[in-house]
Parts: C-alpha cells; sequence; structure tokens
C-alpha cells in the first residue's frame, strides 16, 4: 500500500536524472508538482467521502520515516456508510530501490529514489456497496522514472448498473488522453487482482498500470503476475507502443484517473447505502472479506515488500477490513445472488459493453 | 498446512532410496508405519478434542490428489469449545519436490517423493484458552527422507502456569529421547513463528524442527528463515551433531511428541472453558486472531507454498480463524492483562524454568 521504501538515504540527485528521449524530461519541479497534486487528491476524497459517509470523519496521523520522508494517514472508522476506510498520503527518499522493483527497471539500480503515493481502501457497512481500492504512485531513480497506479471495485452482491457505471466512468477518464489505455489497464487489473489459490478475480476490476513513461511501453510483457490470467498473445496488442507521450501527459492522465474516483464511486454508494440488510447478506459480506485479505496478504507485491522490510506496518494494513469471518468450504446456493457473483462477477467481463 | 504437492507423479521408486549410512535405512514399509500412525494419531487427536468440546463432533471430507494421493480432512464447527478446529490427514507422491524443499536437500532433485503429515488447528471460543497449531510429516525422496514437523501455543490472555505446563509437557516427551533436542526445538520454534512486521512471537511456541534424519544435524543453520531472530552465533552450540540416530529412533521421537499433545493442552482447555469472559476478552480475542492470518498468509512456508501451487485451497486455509478483527493502530493499555501479554507473552522466554 503505501510505504513501499525501508533502505538508509538521502534525497535523489537530480542531476542524475536524464530520460529516454527529449519528450521524456520531467519538468525541474516534477516531485512537488505530483506531491502537491496527491495531497489535494487526498484532501479532496476525505472531504468528497465525509459527505457521503454524513457522520464520520476522517482522522489524521502524520508520521514521520527515519531514513528520509513521511506521510499523513487518515482513517474513518465506524461510520455511518464506512465501516473502516482509509486514506493515505506518503512522500519518500532512499538510496536503493528494493530488488522487486528493479527488475522493470535496471537502469535505476544504484541510484536514489524519490517515490510519492496516495492509496485508499473502504469497507462499507452495507453489504450492497463494493469496497473500492485506489492507489496513484510516482517514482524517480537515477536516469528514470515513472507513474503507476490504479483502481478497482470488489462489490459483494451483484448489481450489473453499478459495475458497468463504475467501469464507464474510468473509460471516459482514460479515452480523453488515449483509445489504447482503458482496454490496456483494465486488462492488467484484471490479471493482477486474480486470487490464484481460489480461482477468482478479487472483484469487477476496473483500472491498473505500472511503469508508465516515454518508452511506449503501456504494458510490459515481463511485468510479474501479468501473465497469470491472459495468455501473452492475447495481449500483445494493447501493450503499445504509444508514441510521443511526454511527462506532462502522463501525469494529465493520471490525475483524470484521480479525478475519475468520486464521480465513478460514490453514486454507487449513495444509492446502496439505505438498502435494507440481515444477517445473511452481512455473513456474506464478512466471508467474502476474506478474500480481500487473502488477496493483499498472499498476492499484494506493495504489502508483501513494505511488511517484509519495515515500512509503517500500521499504515499498510490499514487495508484489511475491520471484521472479516472464514468458513470451511462454503459454496453459494445455486440460483441465490450469492452464486450470480461467482458466476458473474468475479470473472473479467466486457463491462463497458455488457449486454449491449 | 497439509497440502504440500502438486506436481504430475507416480508412486516414488523405492529402489532409489539410498541413505546417508549404514544406520540411515529405513526399513522396508517405513511409509506406511508412519501414515498408519499419523492416521492413528488424527483419530485420536479428534476423539480426545470431542470430549473436552463435550458437544461438537468432527466432520470429515475425504478427497484424492489427481498427480497420486489424497486426504482426509476433519473439521469440528461451533463446539462448545471449540468454535473451529480442523485436523488435517495427507498422505501424497508425485514426480518432483518444490524448489523450496530442494534448498535444503538438493539430493532430492530429479527424485520422485513420497510425503505424509497430520496437522491441526484449533481456535477456541473463550478467549482464555489459547489457539494451538500442530504438524507432523515425513517426506522420502530419491536417496533422502527426513521427519519434520512441531506444536505451538498461541495465548489470548496470560497465565504462566498454562505457558509453563505445556512447555514441560513438550520438554519431558523430547528428553526421553535426546536433552539437545527441546532446547533446539524451542529455539528453532521461537525464530520460525515470529512476525518480523510487528516485532512480535506468534505466540508462546512450543517446539519445531524439520529436516531430520541421521545426518546428525539437529537444526540447519541455512534453513530459510532460521535467522529471523536469533544470531547464528547463539544458536550454533545447539546445532548438534547428534551421533547415532536411526530411522526408528527419530520415528519413535516424533511419536513421543504427537503423544504429548493432548497431555500438554488439553489440561489448559479444561481449566479456562468456563471462564466467564465479556465483551472486551473477546474483541482482544479477534483482534489477536488478525496475526494469526498475518503470521498464515504472509510467512508460513507450508501455507503460501500450498496456495501458490494448487494444493486443497480448503484444507490449507482451514487454520484461518472463524472471526477475525482488524483495528487501526491498536495499543494495549499499560497495566492490563493484554499490555502483559506483548510485554512478556511475545517474547522468546525460557518457560521450563519460568520464575523458578
Amino acid at each position: 500500500m503505501t510505504a513501499f521504501f525501508t533502505s538508509s538515504a538521502k534525497v535523489t540527485d537530480r542531476k542524475s536524472l536524464a530520460t529516454q528521449d527529449q519528450q521524456g524530461l520531467p519538468p525541474s519541479d516534477s516531485r512537488e508538482q505530483v506531491s502537491q497534486w496527491l495531497k489535494s487528491f487526498q484532501d479532496n476524497v476525505c472531504k468528497g467521502l465525509e459527505k457521503v459517509d454524513g457522520g464520520g470523519a476522517f482522522k489524521q496521523d502524520s508520521w514521520e520515516r527515519e531514513e528520509g520522508g513521511g506521510g499523513r494517514s487518515r482513517v474513518l472508522s465506524n461510520g455511518k456508510v464506512f465501516e473502516k476506510g482509509g486514506v493515505n498520503f506518503s512522500e519518500v527518499w532512499g538510496n536503493d530501490l528494493p530488488p522487486s522493483i528493479l527488475v522493470q527497471r535496471p537502469e535505476a539500480k544504484g541510484h536514489s529514489f524519490y517515490a510519492t503515493g496516495t492509496s485508499m481502501v473502504l469497507h462499507p457497512n452495507n453489504p450492497f456497496i463494493p469496497t473500492v481500492h485506489l492507489n496513484y504512485r510516482y517514482f524517480e531513480a537515477g536516469p528514470v522514472w515513472w507513474f503507476g497506479g490504479g483502481i478497482d471495485l470488489t462489490p459483494y452482491y451483484p448489481f450489473e448498473e453499478d459495475v458497468v457505471h463504475f467501469h464507464t466512468t474510468l473509460k471516459n477518464a482514460c479515452d480523453r488522453h488515449n483509445p489504447h489505455y482503458y482496454p490496456t489497464y483494465k486488462l492488467w487489473c484484471d490479471e493482477y487482482f486474480y486470487l490464484k489459490h481460489r480461482n477468482e478475480t478479487r472483484g469487477v476490476g476496473g483500472i491498473f498500470f505500472d511503469y508508465q513513461d516515454t518508452s511506449g511501453v503501456l504494458y510490459p510483457i515481463s511485468y510479474p503476475g501479468s501473465q497469470m490470467y491472459t495468455p501473452a498473445a492475447n495481449r500483445s496488442a494493447e501493450a503499445g507502443p504509444v508514441e510521443n507521450r511526454s511527462w506532462e501527459d502522463i501525469f494529465s492522465f493520471v490525475q483524470s484517473c484521480g479525478d475519475a474516483f468520486l464521480p465513478a464511486y460514490t453514486p454507487i454508494a449513495e444509492k446502496r447505502k439505505d438498502t435494507p440488510f440481515g444477517e445473511r447478506e452481512r455473513d456474506f459480506q464478512l466471508y467474502r472479506r476474506g478474500r480481500y485479505v487473502e488477496f493483499n496478504l498472499v498476492y499484494d507485491r506493495g504489502t508483501i515488500f513494505g511488511l517484509q522490510t519495515n515500512g509503517r506496518t500500521e499504515s499498510i494494513l490499514m487495508s484489511l477490513p475491520p471484521l472479516v469471518r472464514w468458513e470451511y468450504d462454503y459454496h453459494p446456493e445455486p440460483g441465490t445472488p450469492e452464486a450470480e457473483l461467482y458466476e458473474t462477477y468475479l470473472k473479467p467481463q466486457d463491462w463497458v459493453n455488457w449486454k449491449k
């Protein structure tokens, strides 16, 4: 989630920041621009969510990282709509990027780095409101820089109009920048948020991307985990190249993604928040939350890396649900909404063209 | 936990089973002897636990593994004493051992293997009864064979007499075989069941061992994770060698460990099962169960390996608690029993000599 780095560090030397081509050069105030936006994004998201909640308020913990940087973690607990919500901003720097990140960007090896991001997970009270996760981040390290992030939705009960609305809002945000973005990043999201041991997607996906720079490669085929779901052959058509993107183009795209969050999610929360529910729906919600825990602790690279390398544990694990249930060998009854979730919603689907 | 292997397979060729020395040769019916004992051990444990529970009964699922072997999973749900308990037996064979296991036994590479084990996790209702985990297992692969396993206790509330009783019972079982066993395996257990990201042991430990054969090495220094806690220098004195152990000696030791389970644990469950408790104790129990989930999904090699390689997910994750709570940035109030747990019980301690 938030706290990716731990190595002892000093601030990245900007002079070592060369780029792939002329257009790849970030502006001299790149870090300030991005971190400033990520902070105001955190502010806006928290304000928007408090409005939806109509009761709860985010509480902030500011923290500093001994090796360089820090963050502000914000948690809303036991709200009227949100049982638990966390929105974290962090900005860290150090001497060495972790090996897991260097696999994709070996040029960064031996260089100091700068990283900043805002991430969020919301666990609503009402089982008819989906859980949602979001993360946008930016790195600079020696001669390279890149943007990454995404957003994905995890419903407990199936409402196709909600899922279509969510995906359509994201697609519109993507399409304003490049027609390749939505299909590529939607596929990447389906592949990344996949629980192999359950043969289920985490939810209905959304968009996910990483290592976005001016190289023109949208979806690196060798991305760890990228071949979990879709055969490489089916992906290559979407993988680019996309020519002539500048730093500003990509940053602007990430901002559009961020701006799309409240319109993509809050109408769903508003529509479902007063729907009555009983023990059955609550039980199923708690059971399905178990999958969220399984994904974050078994597969999510940010979470695992953070835990194993002395990140701020409480910020990293803020993503875990407040109450979770496991049940041995549970199977939904055929013909129920619970069964429909498994049959239709926990598989990759073409949501923007759903039943058109 | 249970289902370690997935590769396609046929039965191990016994003729390839050579051993380190004369005494290292297993009897011709080694597999039958061990699997027979592990099954009757499962039977005895289930009977003993049903007696303690005084209400619940284990239900069995038998399963077969396509590539060779199978198991019987037993679950007790919503008992009077045990909220959830799982006791699994499995016996599998195949063509290739997974790489993670070959690190310690490279001689097994390219040979077919046989593996059998019984494992157990109990999650009691009453927060004054500790959770307990146990696993004993046996492998044969090409020229090598070994026993592994252990047992560890995870209390929610501190009762030093319970912990001293548990450790003393294990020590007595070990001491009947070799005075080096208890101190070595107790240390190994403290190191293995350690949550680095929390700087806590999972509980008060017990004993843990792996790769036990006639090589005379009790505790291989290079065991993955073995240096998490204790500096190698402090461990080497305990690591052996122990000379002249036969296959029968080690099997007999493992049987003594198994026999020690009911006497080590059930008196604690009996003593605490009627102690009244309220919301505070229940809340703390659910919160602490989160650590169990974190350990099993982030660190436990058997669990992670099983999940990533198509083991029987429901048997592997039977270890997860029925209901779990996460709370952002929780800290116990100083001077409370909850604080005492953190201060004293979530660190390695010399329990058999406690306050003597």
